[in-house]
């Protein structure tokens, strides 16, 4: 059965339509038109593509608002410190713990327009490293609590082999750890027979960084990873470049170009320090690179140099990862923001606009990072609104202040840079509603349990 | 008579009360304490004090959106056209528009939990520089547009006398500019006059700017401002340091202190570029300064240094100015964000902050900026949740998702660091509900007006 949906404008691959119907049928977009009968009309909306999170550590909602002081006899504090408490957190929750946090961090990436989570997935195993009964215990939980929430998953089940080059083991990390790089792979064929029903489903893999894994794993990876997605973190912090480089003589981006893992199918997640050589590579090999601007920032990371990136062609995608907060629009405005920052200019992405009716909009810059590229990162047939994609998508309320006063020449602008999730109104994946009105109908238990978890930490 | 509010948490300047009670008699608290009985009981929710928007120019909400492009032909973009766009908008208005416009604003301030706005004024003549009738027309406009949305407002008039040293009269500020100082004088006292007897107006004056007042206009307001509070911005632009510089031969803060315009009755608006010198005379003087961080950052501004102000004791404001979002949560933040991305370090303000049960924390150190420190800069008696205080607060739900799982602990993190708007439950200005359950009574009628302005323009 098609269902159309109406609304003020729809934002497409090729532009706003202003008064647009979109057709839905078996859960896909069969069709996008200006105009024509609805059977139902969202009236003053803008119905744009749902977000795609490319990277996420479900678990660190748990850690927000709890890493932003100093302890007495601190003077500074940084990313090395904040991975302490993570860690801390990271081993302090049982299953149904994980289940719980990751629901309610799914829960607000729905209320706020996402539906796909990409879930950099590494807590594998009992907190003394005993592996469960099923070997994908807390996978499968993680999983269940998207599903539950209702937005589509890929689970990138994280390969970690040590501490780091030289380093000894580190006990805060034996949750993560598999004894061979077999065990990633059983873990991953596990995953995938156990979903393979489930189209909201995905599996990828996920070497955690050229720090965490050896090149004899990474190879191992790059050869036997088939046409699943491959995400990595790579070049976040300047220690992990100088460590890389001593161990191999060389930076993260091309060990993992000479380790057979960059290609189209990769994703490079942060990349927030690279320098001519590794932007070099990027432009040849073409992975996705996955910012995450708002984590990025309060991690004192850096800022992604998406100009140098986006010379070279190489396709953005973006994530919350470290939940500090959720809020993909605010992801997609901050990649402009920083660059604005520290440039003293504006409109510094609009040079890779198209020219449309005389402009180059910013907005059209940053506003694939958060959906078709992040799509195209995780290998999911979402991310814009065309005939044939997953009917994922979000209906903006344009009476909301945010978006009041929005034309068909600014509503992308208005979306892209200036929303807030307070705008969001409904949220429908494959065609079916999660969020009606700004309420999730398992709100309340996903916050009753998820307040459990929390008391008890 | 007497109206106690209840809440799981109670933010007050000497901490977080769990269980807290809130008492207000005649527009103001009458009491705070930990626990006992109340007429009104919100349950799991924050008490936190209403924010206080230092330094806003609401018409410029009309142009939110309508700036993030390069137009045919320009290859970058910086503050200067986006000012050209501006003083467009600021043409292209009647005094119906600037109020319909004003009062979206507003609501969005009232809907995000601001209950004080600081309105930088210039609107003053019709677009050919001929005068109202009543001299004050417009700014009677702005301040009725504040008083039906409920929130508190100070009318900053401004005095804004040329284009700059040496330039020619630009037509496109003919609206703003006034014959003589006397006119600037008459106009403030003309609307003190109007607004005596309304408890919810307030009224100072503004130079403009060292650029577009001189400084025999900043000695005469010098002199004779009495007891008003005095802004004027001040270093947002490279540009206008090098024109002080070569009008001067000091910079803006130094003319500033020497015209008799600096202390801690003013507030300098933005303060994004300090040399020692401008560093130096703050420290002495002690003025407010007022960073507008998502503004500085949309026009490329740069970034205020607030360890450098902090360190020497200057009291901060923060205010939305060009609207471009209103959210004086993320304006808190991004204080802290701003310098933890180029500093690549985290908690970089907590050394600021009191030692409360072990830790220093971030948020203590950004929260009175979009509180105490913007009543300050205003003159209100308002910005904390203290006895004898106006009773002007703010509900947040801790069930939304931005703040669930908040603790005694980490709560002040969670608001200040982590908000949004849409956790925003209920807003009171002078103990009068103004937003309840995320709605204002006026929302659709200013929307109405709101559209069919920039269906207009």
């Amino acid at each position: 059965m098609t269902v159309r949906h109406r609304a003020r404008y729809v934002v497409t691959p090729s532009g706003v339509v202003e008064g647009g119907v979109v057709a839905v049928d078996g859960g896909r977009f069969s069709a996008v038109s200006a105009g024509g009968a609805a059977e139902l009309d969202h009236g003053e909306a803008v119905i744009v593509p749902g977000l795609v999170n490319a990277h996420s550590h479900a678990f660190q909602r748990a850690i927000r608002g709890r890493t932003e002081h100093l302890a007495a006899g601190r003077e500074a504090d940084d990313f090395w410190s904040w991975r302490d408490a993570m860690y801390r957190a990271a081993n302090g929750l049982d299953p149904d713990g994980i289940e719980a946090v990751s629901a309610m961090a799914f829960l607000e990436m729905a209320l706020g327009g996402i539906t796909t989570v990409g879930e950099f997935h590494y807590l594998h195993h009992g907190s003394d490293g005993t592996p469960y009964a099923d070997v994908n215990e807390l996978a499968h939980r993680v999983i269940r609590a998207a599903r539950r929430v209702g937005i589509r998953i890929v689970l990138l089940r994280v390969a970690y082999q040590r501490a780091g080059f030289g380093k000894a083991v580190d006990p805060m990390q034996r949750r993560f750890v598999d004894r061979d790089v077999g065990a990633v792979w059983r873990a991953v064929e596990g995953l995938e027979k156990a979903w393979a029903g489930d189209g909201m489903v995905g599996v990828g893999v996920a070497p955690h960084s050229v720090r965490a894994v050896s090149r004899g794993w990474l190879e191992d990876i790059g050869a036997a990873r088939g046409g699943r997605p491959v995400h990595v973190h790579a070049c976040e912090q300047r220690a992990e470049l100088a460590a890389c480089e001593s161990e191999y003589g060389m930076g993260p981006v091309e060990l993992l170009a000479s380790a057979g893992v960059l290609d189209e199918r990769v994703t490079v997640v942060h990349g927030t320090h690279l320098d001519a050589r590794a932007l070099a590579v990027l432009g040849e090999r073409r992975p996705v690179v996955c910012g995450c601007p708002l984590t990025e920032a309060n991690l004192g990371d850096g800022i992604l140099p998406a100009v140098e990136l986006l010379e070279r062609g190489v396709p953005l995608a973006l994530g919350t990862d470290g939940q500090s907060r959720i809020d993909m629009w605010a992801e997609m405005s901050r990649v402009e923001e920083q660059l604005r920052l520290v440039g003293e200019r504006r409109n510094v992405l609009a040079r890779f606009a198209p020219m449309v009716e005389g402009r180059r909009s910013t907005a059209a810059v940053v506003w694939p990072m958060g959906s078709a590229g992040g799509a195209q990162s995780l290998g999911v047939d979402a991310g814009a609104i065309e005939a044939g994609r997953a009917a994922d998508f979000v209906v903006l309320d344009l009476a909301d202040p945010a978006l009041a006063g929005a034309s068909r020449m600014s509503v992308l602008a208005d979306v892209a840079l200036g929303m807030t999730p307070r705008a969001v109104r409904s949220v429908y994946v494959g065609g079916e509603a999660v969020v009606e009105d700004g309420r999730h109908r398992a709100a309340g238990a996903i916050g009753a349990a998820f307040g459990a978890v929390m008391r008890s930490m």
